[in-house]
């Protein structure tokens, strides 16, 4: 007998590429039901295909009144612990003071260094935490969190127990990233090369060996990290057998996606201004081109990301919120589905499959979660809508009436 | 004794234009109390002034342990009351289907006046609800509600009993605007002067002598109504003194804002090509310029507003949802703030006035509602953030921990 049931249910299972107009892109199943055991997707189908009647099936049958079932949303690239605020900030950019006045004031980046470090452990989770709630009550399941904003090792250890701690206070699972090559720490001003040494010989392997980190990513442009350093940070990561990621071509074509996809990193993260060569190479390793849309509209960038080229060569495009509070301060992914759709032309279907299963790809855990397939985590969002195109249709994001995971649906929160 | 008191909240009582940095654009009260009777506001000020003890003041205190109260937002420009659903048909477009295509198979705007004249008006209130109780966990006390889909009297006069009804199933002033000249109904293609014959002397006075509109407006566009046609219904409007407002220079410069300002209209809205003769008559005639992002995002529009030209002549700049199935579908004001900052470059300052004191005197309700002031109404939300920047701050809009409508705080409305 299963744990649970769902039944008046519409499925979108398994959301697709661009296909054609009238098309299936989302893997529907009309007036379907699904079951969940032990935290996994027991059954999923048509209801009518049931193998007998509801409540001889589950302890715990649900009507869904015919809303709408979709795989959890994974989040795959955010900074989700940092201390301090940029509100004021980005209020004083809007009333004409100058980036480089409030970078000579401490502000910028190096803030919310600052703040990071100040802030207690506890602090910072309470904070985090927070975040990760409207995560949740968006329909986030799976999230990344990264750190680089400590930049000492042992703040940057601190951010990444914070991140290892969320899934203990809050139901999500948590893929943890270590960005110690997120900016210069203003310790080594002058000195580049030796932070990266430090953080090649010091830094990552304690990280590593306390078990922190789910992978390694830099930040690879003419203002951060060069794509030397790059290589040698790489080199100490694989040592560890910790996968890649890479911050690549947000600002102009360093050859990042060609770098991260020589180095077989999971995903090539902004890719703004990759080009060809990149696409190409991204396409041969299955590296995902992960699109942050909120940079992109925040920022107010013009270059669109080579959507076109992705899509001839087979380029998975994921989709994340880079949730950050210098450039990208949002928690709503399906308002991030709506810039990918308005901004980049992404359709539905892909701006689904880039939050949802390709977005699990990038983390490694595309067999787990990310489809509506028997076997996987029952990780699920249920949401009132006529359709799935609905999820990205709202400016603002849609929000999910519930969500499910590990089979469980959520209780309030707060 | 009051009703009700909140203490240990920081209050943003009136926010105002750019200001300087480091100024305060919000009329802030650092450490305030604000106290409602008979659904008023009783009094504001710092805690440290209130007169007694609050347990001997009030027969409810609420602790706010340190958040922030402002103003209950206003939507002052919305087409909430449709039927049918346009979502797929964003789809299709980025599918690469033509609107020419999607206007041959009976889509775009047409498609909606379909759809709302077929459902009854049970359907379109129980689908008016939904939207609305989305505005009001966004923080929304007061709404307006064009009609405009039915564009049959009949059918006009159903929109607006579903607009007027709002209030009686959810806590919200609503605001109701007889929209007759959004477009041409089908029966009259060929016979627009026929179409507004008919608006003026038969269904504006029906909906008149029904009590049913607060106020009229009307399309003004090359592709919709002309100046002429404008003032036609204008002056009918004027015979029933109800109050005006117009669709002006959205995607060309007709001098539709100089035409409202002339009517002294309330407010002009989209106004992206107003010219400076328009935005000096509406600085003189006192008329909004309501800008409305979420259109300007959604349809890619790049002609900005004048946002300097109104701040140089001192025309007051509303924001609004202006939610709509075609052009905008929205429901969340805070990510308009962040779209007009963003986008339009407002301050938060400007944004907050904008989305409280200025919709309302866009909707003559300025001495009711939108500061927070003793004499007017108890409408708040209270915001878990650092300070009232952060409203305007996050992409896809910040969410209030709760709200309070007439001195009384929301329960669950679900
Ligand atoms: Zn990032
Ligand atoms: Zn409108």
């Amino acid at each position: 007998m299963w744990d649970r049931l769902w039944v008046n249910v519409h499925l979108a299972t398994d959301a697709r590429g661009t296909g054609q107009p009238g098309g299936d892109d989302f893997g529907i199943i009309l007036n379907g039901a699904i079951a969940a055991h032990g935290g996994r997707i027991a059954w999923v189908g048509s209801q009518a295909d049931l193998p007998g009647a509801p409540e001889a099936l589950a302890r715990e049958v649900t009507s869904c009144d015919g809303r709408w079932m979709t795989p959890g949303l994974v989040d795959p690239h955010t900074h989700l612990v940092f201390g301090g605020d940029r509100s004021a900030e980005f209020a004083e950019r809007l009333q004409g003071v100058s980036y480089q006045d409030i970078a000579c004031r401490g502000g910028g980046i190096l803030s919310t260094v600052r703040a990071t470090r100040a802030a207690s452990e506890e602090e910072l989770l309470h904070l985090t935490l927070k975040r990760a709630r409207r995560l949740v009550a968006n329909g986030v399941t799976t999230v990344e969190i990264k750190s680089g904003y400590g930049l000492t090792l042992e703040d940057e250890l601190k951010q990444l127990r914070v991140a290892r701690a969320v899934s203990r206070h809050v139901p999500l699972r948590v893929h943890t990233t270590f960005l110690g090559a997120h900016a210069l720490p203003p310790e080594f001003t002058g000195r580049q090369g030796d932070y990266v040494a430090h953080l090649c010989e010091t830094m990552l392997p304690a990280v590593a060996e306390a078990g922190l980190a789910d992978s390694v990513d830099a930040f690879c442009e003419t203002i951060a990290f060069q794509p030397a350093e790059v290589e040698r940070i790489f080199e100490a990561a694989r040592r560890w057998n910790l996968p890649l990621r890479l911050h690549a071509d947000q600002m102009s074509d360093l050859g990042g996606g060609h770098l991260a996809a020589r180095w077989g990193a999971l995903s090539a993260d902004h890719v703004e201004y990759a080009s060809e060569a990149s696409v190409r190479a991204m396409a041969e390793s299955g590296t995902v081109a992960m699109l942050l849309p909120g940079a992109f509209y925040f920022v107010r960038e013009h270059q669109q990301p080579p959507v076109a080229l992705f899509r001839e060569h087979g380029v998975p495009m994921g989709l994340a919120t880079d949730c950050n509070p210098g450039t990208s301060p949002i928690l709503t992914p399906t308002a991030v589905m709506n810039m990918a759709c308005t901004l980049f032309r992404l359709t539905p279907g892909e701006a689904l499959a880039g939050h949802t299963h390709i977005a699990a790809k990038a983390l490694g855990l595309d067999a787990l979660t990310g489809r509506l397939r028997p076997g996987m985590a029952a990780d699920m969002a249920l949401w009132d809508m006529s359709g799935p195109h609905e999820l990205s249709y709202w400016i603002g994001g849609l929000v999910p009436q519930t969500r499910i995971f590990g089979g469980m649906p959520d209780r309030n929160l707060t």
